[in-house]
């Protein structure tokens, strides 16, 4: 079999970083068009290579191109068992899982959709697979959908929604020396931080998996000269929100936490949105993976999978290497996370 | 006696907007020229007239120049006993009566020092009376100051210190979807803003003169990204200081007063500061105005009176005109506000 690790280790070798990850989709798209049993799509920077065997259903295997920036970690390093390197746990390992799968599965027991896409580490208007979904969805449409991202082996189901709610409190000016003729916008912010930093997480389960909710202030802004009380305070604050309720229901609820020190001529505004995705571990194309032993833990972070999700595609996370390293210089993947999660696909994919 | 009505609407109608008040100046300068008890310096675009008559005390009789810039108020109207435009209140009503004493009471019972400075209203760098105290200490040189500025015809004694400190919180940043992995700086503001907004000002007494100490939060800031528990948060309070303590005293108690919530890491800076002027009523040339019957009050907000006590001259502030006014586009002032600060100086200065 191929070494996964030294492969994945010649894939980092290739600068990829958001936007520039042209040339890394060219050498891709190559290796994938001298694969008989798949038809080839190539649109901007984004590969999409398909079996069409006739299966009843479709999975689609989607992973990024693209890196964050290099943080003197561009070049390769494998020590043991273990590589060092931009973009070896984020997603390079599970780009040479796929490409492995691609090139020597020729007959899944599902057809299968290979997504390989451009900047997924930057501003979502860049994103390569919304390009897809917006201009191309035949080549993004499937029964289900699993994402590389560094999970070390894990299924990380579905994932919390996240909004993001601002607050503006208002006051009236007033000199300071005379603070009783006006009203102070920032003191108002103290209960309502209170409040939010007292908030106990809801922590619902849902098909064995536990999420955990949050509610962090992100931003606070106020004042408007050194002698004046202020009329406004807008504070921000991020809601993370389990899949057992929708966006819309996190907010009214986190709109009622607030009541008590709001009034009329506060602002309340969600000025960002993304609704949670389901965890899906009982979609026929998904269950396999858990019945064969995968673990199984929450997705907490969101993800490209609420984007599958909003398309009506379940979808998981399932890759090689620990999130926690993404975007660290001492960035790394071991040859055990990769070879696991390519034998839990490679499992999927061939059995009867 | 002349119109000082009509006499404040003529230098109302004399444009001296902060640092270009030197034409207004120049015209201060000519009229006091003509008295031949006076004694003129220019430096800069301030002017100073003194008496020579060799009294054991001298008086400072102190006001700006400069405006605000217009807000379509520029032009001097009189309606009835009320005079309206931009100054009239801030403060070339003060100015009127200082220029009839200066040109009227040839022999006053102490010496008399008229300073006339500019751009009081602007940034403290520019400050024609700190260019004088810096470069012509003796022009400015007495036993007591009144300030002209806008009291509607009260004493209003002292004046408040105020100090701004920069408190900042420290945090540990983490992703949002994984808060309890970081340290909300934001959150740690709420009992903080809390414990400010129940402060309970000191409200002491001194020389019949209650002051309202206050402690106001002017300005908050924090926050890194929006899926980013932030790692710092900076919240700056302006305290405002009774004469009956030092601004040092004040900022001890401040600090003992957000200690249970703050700790070492966390940063307390004072950023600025002016020391509280005590209301000095007893001083031999203020004394009498009090017992004229002149109505007495505390000076709240900080005052150029300040800058007289922190050279160890005992100084209150006497004008027409009501503050709340000026900088007002409807800013205006009375006749009678006028003509009874004249009278109190009037007898002040001529008293046997």
């Amino acid at each position: 079999m191929t070494d996964l690790l030294a492969a994945t280790a010649e894939l980092v070798d290739i600068a990829s970083p958001s936007l520039a990850e042209g040339p890394f989709a060219d050498l891709v798209e190559g290796w994938l068009r001298d694969v008989p049993w798949l038809t080839v799509d190539r649109h901007g920077d984004n590969v999409v290579a398909r079996t069409e065997l006739g299966r009843d259903q479709r999975l689609v295997l989607a992973g990024h191109l693209d890196t964050v920036p290099a943080n003197d970690n561009e070049v390769a390093r494998i020590e043991g068992d273990t590589l060092w390197g931009l973009g070896s746990a984020d997603m390079k390992g599970g780009l040479a899982v796929f490409l492995e799968l691609a090139r020597t599965v020729d007959a899944p027991t599902c057809d299968v959709t290979y997504v390989f896409y451009a900047a997924e580490e930057i501003a979502a208007e860049h994103s390569g697979l919304l390009q897809l979904f917006r201009e191309r969805p035949d080549l993004v449409a499937a029964d289900a959908a699993i994402l590389g991202e560094p999970t070390d082996g894990w299924i990380e189901a579905g994932c919390q929604g996240t909004a993001r709610v601002r607050l503006s409190l208002t006051g009236e000016r007033a000199h300071t020396a005379r603070p009783w003729k006006g009203r102070n916008a920032i003191h108002r912010l103290g209960p309502i931080l209170e409040a939010i930093a007292g908030y106990e997480a809801r922590e619902p389960t849902i098909d064995g998996c536990t999420y955990r909710e949050a509610i962090q202030a992100v931003f606070v802004e106020g004042g408007v000269a050194g002698n004046v009380v202020p009329d406004e305070a807008v504070l921000t604050v991020n809601l993370r929100i389990a899949p057992d309720r929708t966006l819309d229901e996190a907010v009214d609820a986190f709109r009622s936490m607030v009541a008590p020190w709001t009034e009329d001529g506060d602002g309340f505004e969600v000025v960002d949105r993304s609704e949670p995705a389901p965890p899906s571990l009982t979609h026929p194309l998904l269950a396999p993976l858990v019945e064969a032993g995968t673990p199984v833990r929450a997705k907490l972070g969101w993800t490209d999978v609420a984007r599958f999700a909003e398309h009506g595609i379940p979808a998981i996370n399932l890759g090689p290497g620990d999130s926690s390293v993404a975007h660290m210089r001492d960035e790394h993947v071991t040859r055990d996370s990769i070879e696991r999660v390519h034998a839990a696909l490679h499992g999927l994919l061939t059995a009867s």
